[in-house]
């Protein structure tokens, strides 16, 4: 238990006060912790978090600039006026900086089609014309100045490619031109490149994020016509992270002998590439000749739309990247433990925009500055958490998680017992909460979620489920997959692929992680309209929501911080895996490969019996639980290998990866699905040996912990 | 058996002969007819059947234009060649032609938006500019000057109209703007009128037959942006034919004192609508307010739609219609069979067109006359046929199946007997062959296509075969349903709803009837466009389609003409309407109404028992079968009520009718079904005897023809 002082609950206003819960999982006695929470929760301000939005996103600040610095320095004094022990922790990494992007198009005999990009600009904006505003580029681009033929790939996902090379379109030596949405852009960089293209437009269609889905900034949410998705397209689902320094951290005093040189970085693309709007887009797709695109990849621009590589459309890029090593910059904030101080409790968002970053990623930093505010007040009463706690503030997220992987690269050692890390990017684009996780976390983010009030009425798990169960067809999501088991009739919660900070943290090292966030209509992803004006016109015009956020966000920190046991849920995990081998199976019989699972299912088996029993433990605290605690978070480790995915060694997680052909979505039990999906069976029964001993590892240190 | 004299075939060419079946329903021994087919099948020519094409399609020839005589002269004078008894029946019945039309949109405080409509008009096309080219109206609209606010409802469904109402938008007095697409647009009007909307705008979405589909006119077969869908909104699921002439025949002698008004006709709107293009439809639709539409609503114009009702924008709509009686001219074409000179086979199509109609509808016409070229051939060699068959070249079917209708309830006695109706009407807009029937007649189409030659290879019935089973889904199809029963694995054959001549025969008279044609990509229906430079294009370029198209049809009326026994198949019958009847009661379940089916479930397995023991005398001629065939064609006939359907007493088979909010699509058991969409249960049960008595007296009448 910690250390707490005599708590004064600060009233929560009548509208929105809940009944805490008389038990949660974890505990042995909530009501203290219940006190500690209603104290905690009064404490989140609406107001001061559209603040705090107001003034990070005042003006553009990409990573590695002074004014990316400037808002570490606003975030680290928060920190510390919240009592943490506060640092700018700077690393030196391998980023882009567009030194000159254009795009022309020309029909055949020279006519000219388009000149670009075409500025961003809408009637009304009061931050459009910054001149601090970066122009629209790809992260990790190769610089190029090539001209040729273009062919049309849909959303540039194996699929698409395919159907391209079945109609008889070779696109070596073209240029592709892709549309967003449906993977990561840094997939469809990897899947042309692999195909010999000479270069690659992602443009945004307005059947994905624009007017097709409803009216466009600043008359709605969507995206206008010049609006652009930058973007990163590191080869992330390789090694997140500075390109230069996979596994380590890239430490400003890290001699160059232990980097690698970046053109033999593997998460390097070596193909040009330009992201554009659709009004840019608009009049190459309308001259391309060609056969007419087959059923689904025709968008919402007012015309058919053609494969091309007929010679009708010559496209000329010139994209000069200003590649150099800059510095970035985390701010790490701790409160240490008062019993357990080497049990980290990590939550993080990053802090670095492409351009403004009200939504993606400053909704999440006002959030947890009032998380942090919150359980400042808790401080200033006495309260102390019995586990630490670390708040982080991530920089460069948006060119390949890069300030998260290299602090989690350096603190490896610390991190392989840390008891959970808590995301949030996105923390607010709209009124619906939604979440990812490991397994083992689902049910205590459940439980979390009941204590909290929705500005809707009731508890956010209350609206949470209302929304699920009204969920109409979804356009992109960007950071979560819904692909998880759905083993009971509860709120669902996805699984974790990649796109966002927790990556480092589950999936290199096995910390117990999830993702949290608010979502609702959202067309101006990465463009310079994502800014405070948009946001108090669209995503939360009081704040409420971050409000909601912060006080989610910061009860995940105070629970995770304080429980007696570890609150994981082994049995879940149990029965998703179990479901991830049966389909595996499935998978393999209709595809007509030999796999063998009778090893993995017995050991899936005797996971979930020792799941079983050691749940029965954790239902009955004992008030003395540092040796169960301990087995409980070596669990999770043990689902690590050594040597990592085939071909992705940093990617150690035996069951949850981001696809190497999907990059945000999760792939779970990747080495083998991959390995089907590849019609490898033989890599494939080496994968699920390989998932047969982490399992196996994982149900003996349980069986340990329930002698 | 027919009289014949010894026929000479003439050989198919060698790349499509296929060997004849050695039997086929409905024939003692196939041989001889074998042989008539075989001569008959090599007559059809393509070149030919261009060509007469081509002189159809010269010039505008909308029904009662001096063009529209002669194109009935020009077939009378085919018929005529052909060794038929022709004539041309003139009636007179109440059209309107527009003598004015005007739109005009304006902002709320009086900015122009519009004015149309706009001409038809591409870059290259022949046909666009003749001045006989009738301006884009609605057939049945009523004449009106109105302005008012303008409000958005998808396609004009019932559950369109909800939405809207849901939404709390009233359009009572307002201007209503409906897409094409989904359903007959005199439903759409039919709705529009009952809610009391001041008027109506229909225009084409690009999302249904225009650029979202494929490539426009000239450089494909879609609508190009100015292109308008005119079209009749009779109220035909009333009653089709001279609206003031139900009933009966409206011959040019028909005394004034036995007409009803005009305005006391229940099949006339009252409601002004005016057809539109996208081109027009795009201002409009771009400037109103309101909420942004629901999922579904939205087309591929380049904005985001709303549903408008927010005073936004006020259209204003001057129509004139020119109504009066004017002339129409069907030709008819007899054969005197041999042996059952009263027993009828009639084969139609219609003549007029709204402007051009190569495809609609005088690509069926060209195949017609190759069908009657191949027929007149067999006569020149000796042979008769042993009923008497009956070719019709039908007038007005564009305003409302008028002179099918007028002439069928002209003939209402001899067609009470008459074996069978054929139609084609859309004979040809690409490769794919398809047909809607009777169940009875289902097996008898497949019979015939399994003898013709399909262009691509094989068979028709093979590329057919084919084609259902790798069928993708479908956009707009007007002329066919697709809710058979699917009782076997065989090729689908659809219900008849209504929308061309087999409405009259079919569903007023009980000729078991078919409708047949060969689609694909067509997105000028109704339009200028609809020419014979589109078709050579687009639809059919050496015409192969055309002739395979007057094999099948010409094979249809000789396998009719000459059968043993009338090859109708009822025990298919009785199957489907088992089918239809256990769906009835399923639904009244759903919707927790009362309707005990047991009685009508006892009559269907009557009716089967009975199909299953005539089958087996079918199956055995005896050479001498007037008895039996009296009685087989007595069965359909024993379908129909004489009270007709509630409110529509035109229509009075108890199985098959258009719906009455649907108007293309057909309703099957429609008394029933229709009173269980309205939640009527008692007049469902009440509809439901009505049907039970007439399953009773097939029954009955097939058991005494068993005996």
């Amino acid at each position: 238990m910690a250390a707490t002082t005599a708590l004064l609950p600060i009233a929560l206003t009548a509208q929105t006060a809940l009944t805490p819960p008389d038990s949660v999982f974890g505990y042995k006695d909530f009501s203290t912790q219940a006190k500690i929470d209603q104290t905690f929760l009064a404490v989140p301000d609406a107001k001061l978090a559209g603040e705090e939005l107001k003034t990070l996103t005042a003006v553009p600040h990409i990573a590695s600039s002074k004014e990316d610095y400037a808002t570490a320095q606003y975030v680290a004094k928060k920190f510390k006026a919240a009592g943490l022990e506060t640092t700018i922790v700077p690393y030196k990494v391998w980023l882009n900086l567009p030194a000159e992007s254009k795009i022309t198009a020309t029909t055949a005999d020279g006519k000219p089609l388009m000149s670009g990009p075409t500025p961003e600009h809408v009637s009304h904006d009061p931050f459009q014309d910054d001149p601090r505003v970066i122009m629209p580029f790809n992260g990790s681009s190769a610089s190029g100045d090539v001209t040729a033929d273009v062919v049309y790939a849909n959303y540039g996902r194996p699929e698409d490619f395919q159907k391209l090379a079945d109609a008889g379109i070779d696109i070596a030596g073209k240029i592709v031109i892709v549309r967003y949405g449906m993977n990561f852009r840094g997939v469809k960089a990897y899947i042309a490149q692999e195909k010999h293209a000479a270069g690659l437009v992602i443009y945004s269609d307005p059947a994905d994020d624009g007017y097709f889905r409803g009216d466009k900034y600043p008359n709605g949410p969507y995206r206008p016509d010049t609006g652009v998705q930058r973007g990163s397209i590191q080869y992330m689902f390789k090694y997140p992270g500075d390109p230069t320094t996979p596994g380590i951290a890239s430490t400003p005093d890290l001699p160059m002998s232990k980097r690698i040189p970046p053109s033999q970085a593997t998460s390097q693309p070596t193909i040009p590439s330009i992201p554009i709007s659709y009004h840019d887009a608009a009049p190459i797709l309308e001259a391309m000749k060609g056969a007419t695109v087959p059923h689904g990849w025709q968008g919402a621009l007012p015309f058919t739309y053609h494969l091309g590589g007929a010679g009708a459309v010559k496209v000329h890029l010139v994209l000069k990247q200003d590649y150099q090593y800059r510095t970035i910059w985390d701010v790490i904030g701790k409160i240490p433990g008062t019993e357990a101080p080497n049990d980290w409790v990590v939550a993080g968002n990053h802090r670095d925009a492409w351009v403004y970053g009200a939504v993606d990623p400053n909704s999440g930093t006002a959030a947890m500055l009032e998380s942090v505010h919150g359980i400042g007040e808790l401080l200033k009463q006495g309260w102390r958490p019995r586990r630490t706690i670390v708040f982080a503030s991530w920089d460069a997220e948006e060119e390949g998680l890069i300030g998260s992987t290299e602090w989690a690269e350096g603190h490896a050692d610390e991190l392989a017992h840390a008891v959970a890390y808590f995301n949030t990017d996105v923390g607010v684009s709209g009124p619906n909460f939604d979440a990812s996780a490991v397994p083992s976390l689902k049910e205590f983010i459940r439980q979390v979620t009941k204590e909290v009030p929705s500005p809707k009425g009731g508890s956010v798990y209350d609206q949470w489920k209302k929304q699920q169960d009204q969920r109409p067809a979804l356009g992109v999501q960007e950071h979560a997959s819904k692909e998880s088991a759905h083993l009971d009739n509860d709120v669902e919660i996805g699984d974790l692929g990649s796109g966002s900070d927790f990556t480092p943290f589950i999936q290199h090292l096995g910390v117990p992680s999830s993702d949290i966030g608010s979502g609702g209509p959202y067309g101006v992803y990465h463009s310079v309209f994502d800014n405070y004006a948009w946001f108090t016109m669209n995503a939360d015009p009081t704040f409420v929501y971050e409000q909601e956020m912060a006080r989610v966000f910061g009860l995940e920190v105070l629970h995770m911080a304080d429980a007696d046991v570890l609150p994981y849920d082994y049995v879940t995990y149990a029965r998703e895996i179990e479901e991830y081998i049966g389909a595996a199976k499935k998978k393999a019989q209709t595809e007509g490969l030999t796999l063998d699972t009778s090893a993995a299912e017995d050991a899936t088996k005797q996971f979930l019996a020792a799941a079983k029993a050691i749940k029965a433990k954790q239902d009955h605290p004992s008030g003395n639980d540092a040796a169960l605690n301990t087995s409980l978070r070596a669990t999770e480790g043990d689902f690590l290998s050594a040597a990592g995915l085939p071909n992705r060694p940093w990617f150690k997680h035996t069951v949850y990866a981001p696809g190497e052909y999907t990059g945000y979505a999760a792939v779970v039990i990747p080495g083998v699905n991959e390995a089907l999906d590849a019609k490898k069976a033989e890599q494939a029964q080496a994968q699920l040996a390989v998932l047969t001993e982490a399992i196996q590892r994982a149900a003996a240190t349980l069986e340990k912990a329930g002698e």
